[in-house]
């Protein structure tokens, strides 16, 4: 067995809905790594991520890590910048400088504008800080999807340029950010209609066998 | 004049208070480039961003965006990362892959689950859809802080070492990213007594010139 394929070495904390999580499971397989899953649940005994238990292994409270190389990352772009640094095939952050700026503002425009808006931590402090009833939570999560979407649709249009993928015609994070976070909108009924490109992209990645193997529903914790 | 130091080429579109801007302000004055500023005033007008004449520029309506090397960046940690890329010295992700994943993990680890929590938008949110009176987005904007630093400082305090920044004695992304949620704490009273670790490194840091030169009182825009 070859050490990047030896599953027993790395171990993911993990959550099936956590499109954090979905992110790193993505680029593991995209990487032909293989990793033994370890549930942390999310909405269970009030939270498994607050329990000591995990606190040790990560203080923020949060999912995904992953234990790799000996060491334990937290943070999933960071955990993926690190896989295509220690594995480079096949890149993520493809092309020049510029090229990869250009991925990586794709990538945080949706995982620092769209995703830390509407995590369950955040619902939670609408509900306890607010009141917020679940049809205003969902409101809530739809505005800040619908505003990242508008701004996201015009942008990969013109990126992505009628070819296959966000900025080409190879995957790169930009694909790996985006399909858990359209995963995730259409499990809250956001209506897609005025986002096709966005549609078309997350549909074509979807067809890949490292993104299938990634989706929520095919984890052993999924309910 | 060399490339390098040719302000009229680089034009930031800034705002003094934002702390978004902050960061990429420190990472240029790193860098030792030079570059113009462009006030975009985020309340006055309604905000100045969402005005069709910045919407151009950056459709997703936010600051900073950088013009570079005959390109337009958005998204302040993509930016930083192309700098770094493209003009090498002083490294602000030295080391291995290992280290470098540590510094990117504790950069998002404020970059998206402190700072997006408390921007100015999501303020205006909270008043537009639950009627939050200033003291409510006050203390929304103190927990989210408060709950970052506490899992911060542990983690810096390990990190740091008693050392001068906060992976060791030279300046990364992470102080980079650090000082300016450290200004916005400050500027909303958070309580700091809790976090020695943060404001020993903060301060540290503010003791350079690249950081003084960027710091929102020394803005052009600044009132």
């Amino acid at each position: 067995m070859s050490a990047a394929n030896d599953a027993a070495d790395r171990l993911l904390y993990d959550y099936w809905r956590s499109s954090a999580a979905f992110r790193v499971r993505i680029a593991l397989r995209l990487k032909g790594l293989d990793y033994e899953p370890h549930a942390v649940h999310l909405l269970r005994d009030g939270g498994q991520q607050h329990a000591d238990a995990y606190r040790v292994i990560n203080p923020q409270g949060l999912i995904p890590a992953l234990k790799i190389d000996g060491a334990l990352l937290t943070q999933s772009l960071a955990i993926i910048e690190y896989l295509d640094e220690a594995y480079p095939q096949p890149p993520l952050l493809p092309g020049n400088a510029m090229q990869r700026a250009a991925i990586r503002s794709l990538s945080l425009q949706i995982a620092c504008d769209i995703h830390p808006l509407n995590n369950l931590r955040v619902l939670n402090r609408l509900k306890a800080q607010f009141g917020a009833a679940e049809t205003q939570r969902t409101a809530w999560m739809q505005h800040w999807m619908q505003l990242g979407f508008a701004a996201l649709e015009p942008r990969l249009s013109a990126m992505s340029d009628g070819r296959r993928h966000c900025v080409g015609d190879q995957i790169t994070m930009a694909d790996v950010v985006l399909v858990p976070q359209v995963f995730n909108a259409r499990r809250f009924d956001l209506p897609m209609d005025a986002y096709p490109t966005i549609c078309r992209l997350s549909d074509a990645a979807m067809q890949l066998d490292a993104f299938q193997r990634a989706a929520p529903q095919q984890q052993p914790d999924a309910e």
